[in-house]
């Protein structure tokens, strides 16, 4: 079987064309990056883990009237997803303070916050992935104003099922980014990944701030042990996820 | 005469407390300081400069009906002032793009925007003064969204009348930066100052983008003659403004 030339690689995963061309292959690598790929390195079976995680919370979402790119997963490392148009945005949703949260406004890490918190980032890497005014949103026309409505309900309807969901397996989220991209009909498509590369997640039985971080944190910050956390986060989903149907 | 301890130093005034408790008198230094602080110098005579065109435009806005912190000017490089409590934001508007809107969005120098954008930064030199989503301003409570709501209306009518003004004088108001207080009543009064420090100014006369500048770009660039260019300013709105009338 010959190998296919790839439509786009990205920092965790590479889009290989199917014979379907509604349908990509998405492969999750093992490579690790942070702070805008200045620091980069590998974890041992991420690509599994996550691949294998986003599927679990995908059909778990698309079961609760998420629509979303998940077809099926075809291996350990790879996942069938529709092909979508990718908007150029990283839609973060915050329950706890943490990340760049904190370290733009001096809030400490840590604090509850009142509400959950929606917020755009320019996914553009040359610039840094710049915080986004909803006023500068609309002025590049990174999406209109009634996308970003319904962007910011589905982010939050999101949240509140993955909190349960979370909450279930013993840990809290955090806050996470989520990517969406829209499909031939004009439809909001949940896309990407959903995984310890892109939530942060807290182990409910660990009150230690380091002790607890089960996510990319544990790389960012050099705390160890980074391949145990995402595995403890695999298990602890997958024990609350259905098997599988056949295909 | 004592001179009297001063109450606050910034980078640009300094303020004194009078024998009357309502009223400060705030001395426009001469030093220059650019991006955080980290630039630093003197513009001679920038502190009359400025002085005297706060002065003549914080008339010409009162004359308008936006409540500012002005009371009189007593010397060249100093003026009497209300006491407010300040907000700990700047308040910018833009007409056209540039500074670290560019540098923040891609944007191209230059580029007209379709409405005014009024934008929010936290006032905090420890964190550089961080852009702020309506989200993160309520959220680290520094400013209720009634006061963000007025703030807003004031910025955009005093970009109306300000506009209008150094259109005038054959100036373009490229964007420009306001600080407010609240005074005893807890009403919004205009604060700080308006001058070539604190907006951008583009000479009507000129198509060259360097020769163009009138303003603290000249300083941050490196543009040479900056005391001429904000000298020019002076004399162009004070050419608009009739004369103070006597006390």
């Amino acid at each position: 079987m010959s190998v296919p030339e790839k439509l786009y690689e990205g920092k965790a995963k590479i889009l290989y064309p199917t014979d379907d061309p509604e349908i990509l292959l998405a492969y999750y690598k093992d490579d690790a990056t942070a702070f805008n790929a200045q620091k980069r390195g590998t974890i041992v079976g991420k690509g599994q883990v996550n691949c294998t995680l986003s599927a679990a919370l995908f059909k778990h979402l698309e079961a609760a009237g998420i629509p979303t790119h998940f077809v099926e997963q075809t291996a350990g490392d790879r996942m069938k997803v529709r092909r979508v148009r990718i908007l150029p945005l990283e839609v973060v949703v915050r329950n706890i303070a943490a990340g760049s949260l904190c370290k733009q406004t001096g809030l400490a890490v840590g604090t509850v916050l009142k509400h959950p918190l929606v917020e755009f980032f320019y996914k553009k890497d040359e610039l840094g992935d710049p915080l986004l005014t909803r006023d500068r949103l609309l002025l590049l026309e990174l999406a209109t104003a009634e996308q970003l409505q319904q962007l910011q309900t589905m982010a939050l309807r999101i949240d509140e099922i993955l909190k349960d969901f979370f909450h279930q397996c013993g840990i809290t989220l955090v806050d996470f980014k989520l990517e969406f991209g829209i499909d031939g009909s004009d439809r909001l498509i949940l896309a990407d990944e959903i995984s310890p590369d892109t939530c942060r997640l807290w182990d409910d039985s660990q009150s230690d701030p380091e002790a607890r971080v089960m996510d990319k944190d544990r790389f960012r910050q050099d705390l160890g042990n980074v391949e145990g956390a995402y595995q403890k986060v695999l298990e602890r989903v997958l024990a609350q996820t259905p098997p599988s149907a056949p295909h």
